[in-house]
């Protein structure tokens, strides 16, 4: 065999990761993933993805039958979800302020669909009013889709409305929640969500490779009602629910049981947490890490009000070598986080503070690490006001939760 | 949350993998999967995806550049090879003796193309003759596509010539080696194959979840070349190639870390093994299976020299309760074997012999409790003779092995 391949062990250099994924992973959900193996129609393993279901129908706020783990990424989750509620001619309205609801209208296009684009600038929502206004003007329009929180920008895009609003317009509505499931509030059943989809590196902390996906019973209704069936056999929702299903357990493809194993941990300690706990913690270290940096003269993209707590979009000051931090950051701390894509290229940093990665010592050590670096640059003459920040943030934030009911 | 949720540890029970994949995985591949994260971008992880290059390069026999390890199971595999080299109204011929080709040929359909299936009794090889027939009437075909080893039915199908064939037709030549990598040559230059895809869950004995895949430049070209984007945006290889690639590493989705560790690892055993060694290993494991099998009247479906070494497919007594004899193999002696799929429900035993699973002990363990069980229902008079042939076959080979240089 080739020479080229690897003799030594590997072992991966300590990484506290702050950028947009993926989170850090809990020690038990690492411990799951070693687990020995079971076969994929092993009713023992039949019965993990039983439970897997459970977790992920009250980590999604619902009752839908299908709420399953796909075998892909988050962009596997994107792709069923569009490719299966999407048929050749139908119009899509998509909002796009940013780089997950351009891959949306592409994926639509590439399903055969006509993507109707609302635009924003990037870091701004998109108004409910202009969703309103095209359903009107595109009658009939097959789906509205929307992300949650826009990994590129930093932006929350309010949903409570348009369930309602996608309904008097018998439309479906389609959201993206990749970022924000487990670390704020994704409310399938009372928002009138048809279809969401997420993946398991960011607020689940739990490794890349899975796709969590609930679908409505008008949704998997649609589905059943096709013209033609889904261009993606190994994404076709109807074929994979035969798997899933507890009467049926139809043999579909063999399912990737070590990431199960992995899920089901993590959506235990979700769990364990709760989904109201967890949000408030992803809550309180976002506005400690955007205090301290605002220090720094780092301002977040988003308006107050629309800003995800997991992930933190700064603009840059001028002076900063963004790209030379970043890798001080990496290869002296240890820390990643995220640079800009797209236009915001060279512009932003992405901090990431999902799942296990959002804690305060996390903060605390990223602050002190910029301090450091900025200082070495002669970009900051008084060091220590960043993690003073964060700390009176802290002290305030938690005064609050105790006079709190 | 939901009261449904998990509360307790999951801990498997102890399974004996002898089913048509998942197989046993070594334990040095779970300890790689728990190791904790990096970033997908991270330097130091895209230097262990050059590792896993070389050494797929290394274990498909090929110089391709595009050798990679696809985020999604084999059968992702299989419908990314499909869904980017068919275009809509191309012609492929697709070899149909059993489900894996079934599945090729409805991919062919959902990718727009028109299969060609040239049929064979399930069990039996696709006689290259036809191929050659098929390709003379039906010109131009954009490409031939074969399973080399149908989990289905436990044949092997000739590829030395086919690949010399297509090129002399100007046809791409395509083959499904899902369960044949790691236990028998695939020799993806020295028989001219232009893409070529796995799982890692079946040879390699890596957990489900990646397609090792690999296309040659001429595979390649056709992609670029398409008149149409491939309909998939998650399994579009032009996209995928510039993550992969050593000089771009344009961000596409966010790679299975965890799972990458551990096939990294698989990949390092079956090199520590060598591929000569290892298909050695199952070929004799086989034919010590299949003896002692016999001795209990279950006959090996396919001829010989048409068996696979890694899934012995074996026709059943028409006495034996086939569902029974599982069911108690599981319950009582925690080992998994499987049943037919499709027109052999009930018909065949698929006995899998792959990776780690090819292993003496677990060929003994197996007859012996088939031995016990079959004496209990009274199917056999006189325990011992299966596992006696198993010890007679080892005792020639290895004398075999050891007269040989």
């Amino acid at each position: 065999m080739s020479t080229d391949a690897p003799y030594h062990d590997f072992v991966p250099p300590h990484r506290v990761l702050m950028g947009p994924g993926p989170s850090m992973v809990h020690p038990r959900v690492l411990q799951a993933l070693s687990q020995p193996l079971l076969g994929h129609l092993d009713p023992v393993f039949l019965g993990l993805m039983n439970e897997i279901q459970a977790s992920l129908r009250a980590t999604f706020q619902t009752q839908n039958e299908f709420t399953i783990a796909l075998s892909g990424t988050g962009s596997a989750g994107m792709e069923a979800v569009i490719a299966n509620l999407i048929e050749p001619g139908d119009r899509a309205i998509v909002g796009v302020n940013g780089v997950f609801g351009t891959r949306v209208a592409t994926m639509i296009e590439r399903s055969g669909g006509i993507p109707l684009p609302i635009e924003s600038p990037w870091g701004t929502p998109i108004p409910v009013e202009a969703l309103h206004d095209e359903l009107v003007r595109s009658a009939p329009v097959k789906a509205v889709v929307l992300v949650h929180a826009e990994t590129s920008t930093g932006a929350r895009q309010p949903l409570q409305d348009v369930g309602a609003l996608c309904r008097s317009h018998d439309a479906l509505f389609i959201v993206d929640a990749v970022t924000s499931l487990g670390g704020m509030p994704v409310d399938v059943d009372g928002w009138g969500i048809d279809a969401c989809y997420s993946g398991t590196q960011k607020c689940l902390s739990c490794p890349p490779g899975l796709a969590p996906l609930t679908v409505s019973p008008r949704g998997m209704s649609a589905i059943r009602k096709r013209r033609v069936p889904c261009h993606s056999w190994y994404l076709d929702l109807s074929l994979i629910a035969e798997y899933w299903n507890d009467h049926s357990r139809a043999y579909h493809h063999t399912a990737p049981i070590s990431m199960l194993y992995g899920l089901r941990e993590a959506l235990r300690l979700v769990h364990e947490e709760g989904l109201a706990a967890r949000a408030a913690r992803h809550q309180w270290n976002s506005e400690a890490l955007l205090a301290g940096l605002q220090t720094l003269g780092l301002a977040p993209l988003p308006q107050a009000g629309h800003r995800l707590p997991m992930l933190n979009c700064v603009t840059l000051p001028p002076q900063i070598d963004e790209n030379t931090v970043r890798q001080q950051l990496l290869q002296d701390y240890g820390i990643e986080i995220g640079g800009g894509l797209g236009p915001l290229r060279g512009r932003v940093w992405r901090i990431g503070l999902m799942g296990e990665s959002s804690q305060q010592a996390h903060v605390f050590t990223l602050l002190n690490a910029l301090e450091e670096i900025f200082t070495s640059h002669d970009w900051l003459s008084q060091p220590g006001l960043a993690v003073q920040a964060a700390v009176a943030t802290y002290t305030h934030s938690e005064g609050s939760a105790r006079r709190s009911p």
